[in-house]
């Protein structure tokens, strides 16, 4: 018998019928005699249209406290019928708001931070065999006003409940059946991981591969929480994300991930002089754009080129807002490319395996495809290439490493 | 500068344009200096929407407590997005939940009744020149649970925070621009009052008048709460809604109400022995349907009829568990008939004189209408008639009392 923690995402709560079919999943955990706190997003698409209300009624200002009351309405909603579905199933079960549990966040409405959560009414309820069905996604701050945690929300508070419980395993339960080596979609070979480390886990969230968002696996990971992503509706053990294990056999790459909506901007011509990286990004960062790669060149007479990756949607406006930096700081121009994609290898085996890059660019090279840009960290290697070779580029790193294969 | 507590039902803040609507025309009380704290109710079919999901996953039988999560989820959209509108119009505004304000409670879910508010919050916000957005229906029990205050939830909530902040008015914005000598749909010639007594607003909303819950008129005429009936979206003074005044001229009859949607039940040769009474309604009672008029003449030869009503949806049910009844109790026979109304006539005035009845009995006559029923209040007379005679009966008596003139 274990203490688990459960997540469904708002895909999983999607209607009546799917919210029933989570409370019967829970029920089959509970009558093999563990305990089971579970927390759950809003019905899908509900956040997305109570968002939307709000930013119509206030001319896309929205009042930041506001919109968090009126988002959080959505948890509300399927804590509530979830509740009577388990009840239904004949488990005690019980909705609990983050004020109720309580949830004690930081008072930055929309992006707020989980500071503490009080366990002594949850754990009291689980003694005494209920099933707490907390809201995700959404905390009170000091003053009682509702807060919300932003994107991957509700993965975080599940991870937060998890480590405050002390949960044997906090299992993130969604559409899709686990963590693969890489997208199915694009290589048909891919195969789900049965485990794979928090940090491996890290840099594929953050490079594009939707499973969980990176907050949630950071937290995790810094308080040791066995995490587990599985599918709500099959059976299966998913994929186990844990702190490294020397007992483990670390294969050099776990998986390879790629993201499409990626554009690159170089300023040409920049001269070599302190200071320059700033005045560039300064502007970038101030306009909210988020940049991903940075790239700069040793200079040769003087002059760099400096390059930097941004989302897609950025794009036209990164470039135009750079124009007058361009003239400030006498450069020779600004340039782009929005038709690139960034392809990755992840593995906590690279860091003892040397050549790995080598081998990865002599793959590439041998299907004709040109690397544009090349970033690495300890665990991974990520290059950017012509959109149209995206795929191509996928399926021949991983038929290379081997990843296929068990 | 007074301070006013402002209601908004869920027809006025049906969409996003009323809702911002609502905002315009808080902003011009604000202007004027006045203090204003807002209560509003879920958008209109909200509450409706959430019950039935309820309803449908618990298969019938929602938790109560879950229930009021669920439900009051309606509120909490509203109060964000008013708050948003208000903002919009540049005025300071808050959204608060029952349990922000506090709105303490008892526990009894879904019917809850109002224990006390805490206005310390309140006070100070409105002192500072914010406007707090309260959730109606909506309160908080000792334990911290979301409760809701059942059918015309909202109109108590605000009523009770008129009373608690002390507040020079209760105003109760809605659909309609007041209340009307009798329904202007059955007599074109009805007018709006520009006062009317809490004790005959108590009867009015007992009668089938919608405007107004009872329990709110009753909330506000114990602790003496000016309540005002008006328009959301028509200027106007509306329907003052006062204790008796000595200086208030008094007329006869204040209005003319009707209901249709009544049945009438006849136990017939009932031995007129001690007990029979609650004999009859305790079954009635216990299956929780709801009695209205209740009439019994005196006996004849040691038999008497025992007459009742109820609501029309209750009328076969009702006859079905008299059967075994009539047995028991040795009765002759059950009977009855659902195609009857109830029309009354409501007003102060009627205290102090004497022969309104009889004027009353003797206008029905002159039309050839049957009166099959009598009850009395001091304030109140109420004749069951054939429904088909409803608007006839109406009509005659809103011009014998001279009601189209001010």
């Amino acid at each position: 018998m274990s203490l688990i923690v459960q997540k469904y995402g708002g895909t999983s709560v999607g209607d009546l019928e799917r919210i029933t079919g989570v409370a019967q999943r829970i029920a089959r955990y509970r009558r093999q005699g563990h305990k089971v706190a579970v927390v759950v997003s809003a019905m899908s698409g509900e956040t997305n249209r109570l968002t939307a209300m709000g930013e119509d009624i206030s001319q896309q200002r929205p009042d930041p406290r506001e919109m968090d009351v009126l988002t959080a309405s959505g948890e509300q909603v399927t804590i509530a019928l979830l509740s009577m579905a388990l009840q239904v199933e004949s488990i005690d079960a019980k909705s609990m708001l983050a004020d109720q549990v309580a949830i004690r966040t930081d008072s930055a409405h929309g992006k707020a931070r989980i500071l503490e959560i009080d366990t002594d009414y949850l754990r009291s309820e689980m003694d005494r065999g209920c099933v707490p069905v907390v809201a995700g996604f959404q905390g009170v701050d000091k003053n009682g006003n509702i807060t919300t945690l932003g994107r991957g929300g509700s993965d975080t508070s599940a991870v937060a409940l998890a480590s405050a419980l002390q949960a044997d395993e906090c299992q993130i339960c969604t559409d899709v059946d686990g963590v693969y080596t890489a997208d199915p979609r694009v290589v048909s070979e891919a195969r789900r991981l049965d485990h794979v480390t928090f940090e491996e886990m890290l840099e594929l969230a953050s490079l594009g591969s939707k499973v969980l968002h990176p907050r949630s696996v950071e937290f995790a990971g810094r308080y040791r929480i066995p995490l587990r992503v599985m599918s709500t509706f099959a059976d299966g053990p998913g994929t186990l994300i844990t702190v490294e294990n020397e007992n483990m056999e670390q294969p050099i790459v776990s998986g390879i991930a790629h993201a499409r909506d990626e554009a690159k901007i170089t300023v040409s011509g920049v001269p070599d002089i302190p200071g320059i990286a700033s005045k560039i990004l300064g502007p970038v960062g101030r306009a909210n754009v988020e940049v991903d790669m940075i790239v700069q060149n040793t200079a040769a007479d003087g002059l760099t080129d400096f390059t930097f990756t941004v989302t897609r949607q950025d794009y036209e406006r990164t470039i135009a807002l750079l124009a007058p930096v361009v003239e400030e700081i006498s450069a020779r121009s600004v340039s782009g490319d929005n038709e690139i994609a960034k392809v990755s290898m992840v593995g906590v085996g690279m860091r003892s395996h040397a050549g790995v890059a080598t081998r990865m660019f002599d793959c590439l090279a041998s299907e004709n495809i040109n690397i544009q840009m090349i970033s690495t960290s300890e665990i991974k290697i990520s290059v950017v290439v012509a959109e149209k070779y995206m795929e191509l580029a996928v399926r021949a790193l991983h038929s290379e490493f081997g990843l296929e294969e068990d």
